[in-house]
């Protein structure tokens, strides 16, 4: 049994109508950063508006920072620090996906250190420091089911000029508390929730097969890999039901705790850094049929691709080809068969840089496959994946 | 799907080893009361030395309280408070199994709290005040896999003059650092480690019956179930086998995580309240069956019974008694077949007592059984559990 360290500080109020307790929570500060994305869902659907009405309740006052792009930038986190510097914000409060998370981490991060958030980053490009100071305190409210960037200490950074998409991570910058409300999921379109799910999907299923797998890691990963074999077909057919939103929810928070990815993450972030539009969850869908066949052809995650068949529904697995097998069925019964990496603007030729980029652009645990993969090797996975 | 707060604060330490990597943790003060049992276990298997080795490694000044007995009690309390606040003390590390992380819990609370630790017990003769401040931090050091102590709020404690033991829970009861190294459970006796294993299996049973149960819950109470029927009986016939030793321990934590106790836990408290000699997992093994039988005859948790009986290995579960019959027979496995109530002193004039004590004497939640248990429910348990 590989020792492990279980260490999850954040404060979770799971379940429909969740949100609605907000304002009985001590909240960790008097002033919040209302942190958004630059879409208009959130106003729409009357979710910004709920949030400030529980902050008022709680007399918290607010401001608000609605300019997070899909994929966020390092101008996002800049600009977002200097909106809670300015206003003597002393939290930030993250209301929507993993965009709007991840950047909001960063934010919290930015408004206590000196610099630029790249100074923090510890891609080929960046400056590799370590912060001097906690970031403020952070309460995500999530509206996907998809990142589990609510309940760990992750953010997903593009840098537009270096054309990096990395992680950066520190301690401080797990969420003090969060709200996983399947209430605010139900307005995510099908395509959207295909794509978040089977993200939350992969960061499961890399930790199952992940050498440095244990046994807590695996029991969230595998009851999360049952419950979205089950429950993401039913939500994207049928994004109103409550039912299977609530364990799509559940099973991305599951899957956010122990998140040990390996280069399959990086091997969609490369994809992702050429990319901007590119979804993060439609880039994985993409290469992953490829990814896990190395592994089944070559028998060298057997045991473990055989639990995840078995948590998905397969009776009697007998070899990891028969996760495959589930695998390709449920990124058919999510509508996904047919993703092109081509419709993304990927072509052939682009496709030769990307191992040598897989060493540079962080975004997995490239060491943690279950073999050691060569240049050649991603090459070779890049190449069965297009089309 | 049941709400739930996911609020699991503590940092745990987790694998065989991992005590000689706790002066690599920050710890929480400048002086530590190790608080151990008055045995002489942890000093003769060295683990007490360890430890004062790890906090002079970290350069944490340390002072030995070791007079808690098993069934510590409210003077065990109040002479830990007493002598960690002679000496200075700013943390508290527990050293021990279930009783002495209880008893340090509340050591922990009455160095910053007034008064005595029964004015803030919620039975019947307790003050049922609120602490006025938070306990002073808390190391547990877990050398048992029965109480899930090291990562929960609770401590029981009981107080001899009014015979009543109780449970007691503030937030800040919550260890702050836990470590769970199986090396220091390998010397337990076969005995305490059936008694100690079954008290873990009681905790993930009365969970996944309970009324409040939550699929969070109830994924951390399953895999318990499944590793204590798997690895109990081996740990028991051979207590040097770490594997075994290991996943209990994990399923001991597991259990602790989410422990949603029903009054099968109280019915236990109330002889033990008695009886201070009896063992709580002892007390909860002799009650078992016909507690859990009441409701299988009754067809009323049919659901939960038979997911337990499967995660015990049952093939194909058809009723709640698929669920009995794996219990006695592990029950069978780890030689607690022949437990008798009498063995304890307890009489059958006694028992007619109890009934009325259940709602006095707190453990569990009396209202969160399958079905609502009357007083004549309770005494029907107490008679056909009577040998």
């Amino acid at each position: 049994m590989n020792n492990f360290i279980f260490n999850m500080p954040t404060r979770v109020l799971f379940g429909a109508g969740q949100l609605n307790n907000l304002h009985e929570e001590a909240l960790p500060g008097k002033k919040a950063l209302i942190a958004t994305s630059n879409g208009q869902s959130t106003k729409k659907n009357g979710y910004l508006e709920r949030v400030e009405k529980e902050l008022d309740l709680a007399g918290v006052a607010h401001v608000l920072f609605d300019e997070i792009r899909p994929n966020p930038t390092k101008e996002n986190v800049m600009d977002g620090a200097k909106a809670a510097k300015e206003n003597g914000c002393d939290f930030v409060v993250a209301l929507g996906g993993g965009s709007v998370m991840d950047c909001s981490k960063c934010i919290a991060l930015m408004v206590t250190n000196p610099g630029d958030i790249w100074n923090y980053s510890l891609s080929s490009q960046g400056g590799k420091k370590n912060a001097m100071f906690d970031a403020i305190p952070i309460v995500a409210i999530t509206t996907s089911a998809g990142t589990g960037s609510e309940v760990d200490i992750a953010a997903v950074i593009s840098n537009d000029e270096t054309k990096e998409k990395t992680g950066i991570f520190f301690p401080s910058m797990f969420p003090t508390l969060s709200v996983v409300d399947a209430e605010l999921m139900l307005s995510v379109p099908p395509k959207f929730t295909a794509y978040q799910g089977m993200d939350a999907f992969f960061h499961a299923s890399e930790s199952v097969i992940n050498k440095n797998e244990h046994p807590m890691g695996e029991m969230f990963a595998l009851k999360a890999i049952e419950l979205i074999a089950k429950y993401l077909p039913v939500a994207y057919k049928d994004g109103s039901n409550l039912e299977a939103r609530e364990n799509m929810a559940l099973a991305n928070t599951l899957a956010g705790y122990y998140m040990l990815c390996t280069s399959a993450h990086t091997i969609e972030h490369v994809m992702g850094s050429y990319h901007e539009d590119l979804v993060h969850g439609a880039g994985l869908i993409m290469t992953s049929h490829a990814y896990y066949d190395f592994f089944a052809e070559k028998q060298a995650a057997e045991e473990p691709m055989m639990k995840m068949a078995k948590a998905m529904g397969v009776e009697n697995p007998t070899a990891g080809k028969d996760f495959i097998k589930a695998l390709d069925e449920l990124i058919a019964a999510v509508g996904c068969a047919d993703l092109k990496m081509s419709d993304a603007g990927i072509t052939e030729e682009e496709i030769q840089l990307y191992p040598q980029r897989v060493h540079e652009v962080l975004g997995g645990d490239i060491t943690a496959d279950p073999l050691p993969l060569s240049d050649a090797d991603y090459l070779e996975i890049y190449q069965k994946s297009f089309r």
